[in-house]
């Protein structure tokens, strides 16, 4: 399967050159899809199907877990690359527009959402899918090689919240674990991506946060957001550790991930 | 459909009529099950599919919903009656037991797990079956009418979790959002269900908890159980208001519904 994703990604990239809005970005996971059928759907661990396996990570029952099982690495791989990710994606997304769209919202310029970076914002998926879906051990040196070269496209359908957020008044902050060493990065391929402003771009001190869990440190800086008067009005997320702890914002919104965990 | 499902509902009576086993009571909904395949599974609501809804239901992205999208009655039905949830309720009850089983426990008799009751311990999918799968309003009358029967099987997933903690010298806490004044059909309903022994069965005193939401309530009782002494392992239900608020417990589990919400 690793060759047929590589020589797939090849063909993407291909096709995908040359295009940079966010919708044509938006499309090079996509040419990837793998044929449905692939005979993972049935797949098990330890008795478990790969399905159930994800829906408890979904639901935060499967935490703590440091890559996906080796017999779920196809049915990920299908996952992530075929419609169903996608339409996931969309379910929270819209579900979030929804919310938003009806609250009375005081028109006083202090109300934020908060989204993460990666799998939220931006899709490592052309990564991911050179690397095993997570069912290989994360490699800090080739992930952040990967980040480094900023051509993370954009989740369209979280761009598409994006969007009307901005059309509705909201200030965007994104809150990220990448490192603040990855800023210039990070910032340019935003931009690149289609998320053209925002209000705040937060990366982590490293040495302020040495050894804290994403969840004290985006806790702590969603603290600071509050301090600062702000009103956080939703909080988007792939990881249950963006938005569980303090200040966790009016509601919240759990984006599919079955790559990685974070706590 | 609903005939259908009637017509596999009076066969399965049948079919289950004399047996009174936990084992043969919890196969009860098995026969019931209809074919995949029966065209649900690209049913889509307002442009989201029936899966994704589901997935959104789990995760806590869609809340505060009073029934299942007509659009997805079937795809519910077909879930509900099908091996996924049998799986899925596996995948939780497993994980839960994986935790608990390394979990360093001292031996002052003061552990103590809390169990939900309907679609946690006891399955009321006889009724649901009969009354579309959520779809339809919930109707208090019919539903404490199936109550009253004390018919309730098992949800065999989690009588195995409910065994292994036993088995481990765990004590059991059930607490559910059923009043008081069904407090001996429900003693009795999880006694021939399987569920021979319990050191509190906690029920709602309507009275005092008058408007009450059921996290409220239930934190409230958990925050007794605490200041009782007991210390919380694990807290297992199959709605959010199960599992958040106050006093949650060390770690809590998430049984799939996608029938109903309670806040």
């Amino acid at each position: 399967m690793k060759t047929l994703v590589a020589l797939l990604l090849l063909v993407a990239s291909i096709v995908a050159s040359g295009h940079d809005s966010s919708e044509e970005a938006a499309y090079q996971i996509y040419p990837l899809r793998l044929k449905s059928g692939a005979g993972s759907d049935g797949a098990t661990v330890q008795g478990i199907t790969c399905a159930s396996w994800r829906l408890g990570v979904e639901a935060h029952n499967i935490i703590e877990w440091t890559t996906v099982p080796a017999e779920c690495e196809n049915y990920v791989g299908n996952y992530m690359l075929g419609q169903q990710y996608r339409q996931d994606s969309k379910a929270v997304n819209r579900e979030a527009y929804l919310y938003v769209r009806a609250l009375p919202l005081p028109k006083d310029g202090r109300n934020v959402w908060v989204f993460d970076i990666d799998e939220t914002s931006l899709s490592n998926l052309p990564y991911y899918a050179q690397n095993g879906f997570g069912a290989e051990p994360y490699n800090s040196t080739k992930f952040n090689a990967w980040v480094e070269k900023g051509e993370a496209p954009a989740l369209p359908e979280t761009q598409k919240l994006y969007n009307k957020l901005l059309n509705l008044g909201i200030k965007i902050v994104f809150l990220t674990g990448r490192s603040i060493s990855q800023t210039e990065v990070t910032s340019s391929n935003l931009k690149k991506a289609g998320y053209h402003t925002w209000h705040k771009l937060i990366l982590k001190n490293t040495t302020e946060y040495s050894g804290a869990t994403a969840m004290v440190y985006k806790s702590a800086e969603r603290g600071k957001l509050e301090k600062e008067g702000y009103r956080i009005v939703g909080n988007s997320g792939d990881q249950w550790s963006d938005i569980l702890g303090t200040s966790t914002g009016r509601r919240t919104f759990k984006l599919p991930d079955p790559m990685y965990y974070l706590s």
